[in-house]
């Protein structure tokens, strides 16, 4: 158990342990901690483990010379040197953000990334600062291409925000997979079964055992519907950005042949550029969703990023609770 | 049964005899002769007569005076004026391309329009000319929100292309539903069942009813994942651009109360801005995934717009078959 502040600082100086500059194990602690408050802990502290261990296998520079090319007044490209990806992304979006302030809309393609957690944390930045920014990174294989047996695409997500003129921000974040590859790797930790129909085995059978989906497939949302998307995300990160792509980035926990060479594309732009009623429609709009007959009477509708909110309000000030293995793994990492 | 080059003129006849100007009514025309050829028949002559009421009643404005505006090198806004939606659509990607090519990347907000038939012919525009797409359509209420029982959201489609360097160019389009709106229309007409799991009736119970879908809610892809990508587009094309947002696109096959108002929000960008290896990649990236073991042995892999291609190539001399209710309205249309 430990409380938030705690809990970054001691992050913090296992990453400073680990090589990492300041501000950079800063970034990466946030990040990670951010992850535990919303109560994404699939994101949390059961992934410091294994940024530290690629960090010490050289697959992770913790020193890392990060060059941003600027192509226009509005796109940017990053080479992240093989940063940890919390650092990349983060300036990825903040140089995006600068872009859309100058020119109206921004576009930042980042590579030789890593995992970098949780979009809504970038997308986040961009919506307090009054932007609409659209996310996607690529990642290791989790989804069978509609037609295959065999994983190639990640779990993709697409991230969405839009400053909504409360205090709650409208942000949508979700992977192209009915199951989060992290949701499983937590149940595969603490021994739970997956829910069925969401994931089959390496011979193509449905299986609610966790061990077995990961080294089967997840399956996308939509069939082709969700295939498609996830090759699209494929495509922006990994083609375009001239990263890895089509299954060659590298599973962060299993694969230690080299660095993951994932890549991320930001997109920013000023909420008003067309219309100057945004902030009266945008409120309008989410009333509206708000007001429809709901499916059970007791559950209020909410928008994407509300339950993160609330989680973060509740939480902030809670101690963090962590299971016991992942426990155990941070009081190694603090301990050696 | 007509040729694809009788039909075009058949439909460009009947398009003029409701006051289309020239080009107008060739586009219109062109736009559903090609769904009819690619096998979207959904999309084709069985709505040629909801757009010629639509006409009659003066919901779609016949002599449009549409104005762009240009914010910026990358940026214009479009306001369609009401038109015929293929008019503005059509317009609002050669404007994004043209943008892109000055300055990299284009966006284009297009206010005002109608439905704009398939996403796809639109985004190929982009990719012939060897540039990356996506675009968004908003949509009339079809699938409700998540946590509601009420439709509101749009099937508002997603549709992305990229130019890989064969005959045949990859382009994504899909609705957020698990069922597109005009399929249930077509088996509407048709007499058919849809199938199982794709639907609810208006009492939120599971339909297989065509007429009991229409009044009641198409299910999204993924649950809450498809319901937030489906707001994505609402917010785009509906709150950014300046149009009906929030269940405020009018039906246009039973909503005679005013225009549709929909918006479009179109970006399309160079392929190699980040890297001169685009076309070597993307070549790779089909690859690896065409070589992935089949599901079903017997059956290709294919990526998204092989399909349409081959319809198209092998269709395109072959002689268009209309059900008997669509060739009977279509007929009234001819001799009225």
């Amino acid at each position: 158990m430990y409380s938030s502040k705690d809990l970054k600082k001691i992050i913090k100086k296992i990453f400073l342990k680990h090589g990492l500059k300041k501000n950079d194990a800063l970034i990466s602690a946030e990040l990670i901690v951010y992850a535990e408050i919303i109560g994404a802990s699939t994101h949390g502290v059961s992934r410091l483990k294994m940024y530290c261990d690629r960090i010490k296998k050289k697959l992770i520079n913790p020193k890392p010379n990060i060059k941003i090319k600027h192509i226009s007044q509005s796109i940017s490209h990053i080479d992240a040197d093989n940063c940890i990806g919390f650092v990349s992304a983060n300036l990825g979006i903040k140089q995006a953000i600068s872009n859309a302030k100058k020119s109206g809309i921004g576009m930042v393609g980042v590579k030789k990334s890593g995992h970098y957690g949780l979009s809504s944390y970038y997308i986040e930045q961009a919506v307090k600062k009054d932007y609409i920014a659209i996310c996607f990174t690529n990642a290791p294989p989790a989804i069978a291409p509609y037609g295959s047996k065999k994983s190639l695409f990640g779990t993709n997500p697409i991230a969405f925000g839009v400053p909504v003129k409360s205090r709650i921000p409208f942000i949508f974040d979700s992977s192209m997979s009915k199951i989060n590859r992290g949701k499983i790797r937590i149940a595969e930790k603490l021994g739970k079964s997956l829910p069925y129909g969401v994931a089959l085995d390496k011979y193509g059978e449905l299986t609610t055992n966790p061990k077995d989906a990961l080294s089967g497939v997840q399956l996308p949302i939509g069939d082709h519907r969700g295939s498609g998307l996830a090759w699209m995300v494929d495509i922006l990160c990994g083609v375009f950005t001239g990263s890895s792509h089509g299954g060659k980035v590298k599973d962060p926990f299993e694969d230690f042949s080299g660095p993951q060479n994932i890549g991320h594309l930001f997109i920013v732009f000023k909420k008003n550029l067309f219309d100057k009623g945004f902030d009266k429609q945008i409120k309008l709009n989410i009333q509206r969703v708000k007001k429809l007959p709901r499916k059970d009477p007791r559950k209020k509708i909410r928008y994407p990023g509300e339950k993160k909110y609330y989680n973060f309000k509740n939480n902030l000030k809670k101690k963090i609770k962590l299971p016991k293995k992942v426990y155990n793994e941070l009081q190694i990492l603090i301990n050696t």
